[in-house]
């Protein structure tokens, strides 16, 4: 590795501003990327991608995501106030450009599942749209809206109540095998990876070696 | 793949406690894991390794991260805001076991920097010290701090004031190659990876393929 380069917020400002925000996107590291689906109680459905997810607790079980400001209205954030529910559904090797294509500015009437051709599955009576062809997919029940004054944006809380596994991608202890599921995940704008497991590690205290807790 | 098995949140009730906590932070996806560095204004450092952090914006800009509850006392949160500041550091191959070890509860006083062998870096007069051995460091100033009630956790907003990136791992479309930095991803409470990446992607407009922005 070559050595390093610094930049500081100032020599951001004099960059060209989407390099700028190529950058900022990129530094978290690898990103949670999944398909949000909503419908707008009418029948008309809204799917897009999103990489701004994260975990908030387990009990109760509580998921984040941040949106964008508005204006422009966001049709996905208007779907999710106005019913109250959406689902979050994993992207995979076989979905991850059809995923991407629903970031394109469609009209409001177009659905992002019928211009991709991933398909709509309602199951258990929830009311927002799943996509099939997910192996992992989480019914979201809205819990909390509030605005991020800072740069104008929207952090949405939602409680996940619904959610499908592939069975043999389950561990005893709870662990589920993203790998397994063909789980993707992205960094950057744009920039999709799958993923090879290093390790499992044991739980760390003090004193005592970290081991694998991967049965051989 | 096998069939789906569905769980509600009533069953996560029944389920032993720390089974539904593995299962629920399986389920966002891939996440972003890096150790934060703080100090505590005295010399004594400290280092832990978190996955909750997301992206909020690009100007300014802005990466949030999520605290448990306290207490009990959180040395790392305790830092930050007696300080203002601290670091994120990547994760690479060569360092996730020692980062994975810094989740230990260790007494106040040890420096996980110590215990792991991770090496303390200071430059550019920033008062948090970075870990030597990151290919991608962040500087970051706290901006603002959120109680999230619902559970009790605490939201951080930080800007990005100091970015350390290896030369070769930028493109000159911002994009960092994060792969190339050897930075890892990991899954449920104790699983790492590496990636490999599938592709880059166009900027999606409607009625337009997606292709390849990877020069060949």
């Amino acid at each position: 590795m070559k050595n390093k380069i610094n930049f500081k917020t100032s020599d951001l400002e004099k960059m060209e501003k989407q390099t700028a925000v190529h950058l900022i996107n990129s530094l978290g590291g690898f990103k949670s990327v999944a398909l949000v689906g909503t419908s707008n109680g009418k029948g008309n459905t809204n799917l897009s991608i999103f990489n701004s997810f994260f975990h908030i607790g387990a009990n109760p079980p509580l998921i984040g995501m941040i949106f964008r400001p508005s204006p422009p209205e966001r049709d996905t954030l208007r779907n999710i106030i106005d019913t109250g529910f959406y689902t979050i559904n994993h992207i995979n090797e076989q979905t991850y450009k059809k995923a991407h294509q629903t970031s394109a500015r469609y009209d409001k009437e177009i659905s992002e599942f019928e211009v991709t051709g991933l398909n709509v599955e309602y199951k258990n009576n929830f009311t927002a749209p799943f996509v099939l062809e997910s192996n992992i997919q989480l019914g979201i029940e809205v819990k909390e809206k509030t605005a991020i004054s800072i740069n104008n944006t929207t952090m949405v809380i939602g409680e996940i109540v619904e959610i499908f596994i592939p069975e043999d991608c389950l561990s005893d202890d709870g662990f589920v095998n993203l790998e397994k599921a063909n789980t993707v995940t992205c960094s950057g704008l744009d920039s999709y990876h799958k993923t090879i497991q290093l390790d499992r590690l044991s739980y760390a205290k003090p004193d005592k070696e970290i081991t694998s807790v991967i049965k051989s």
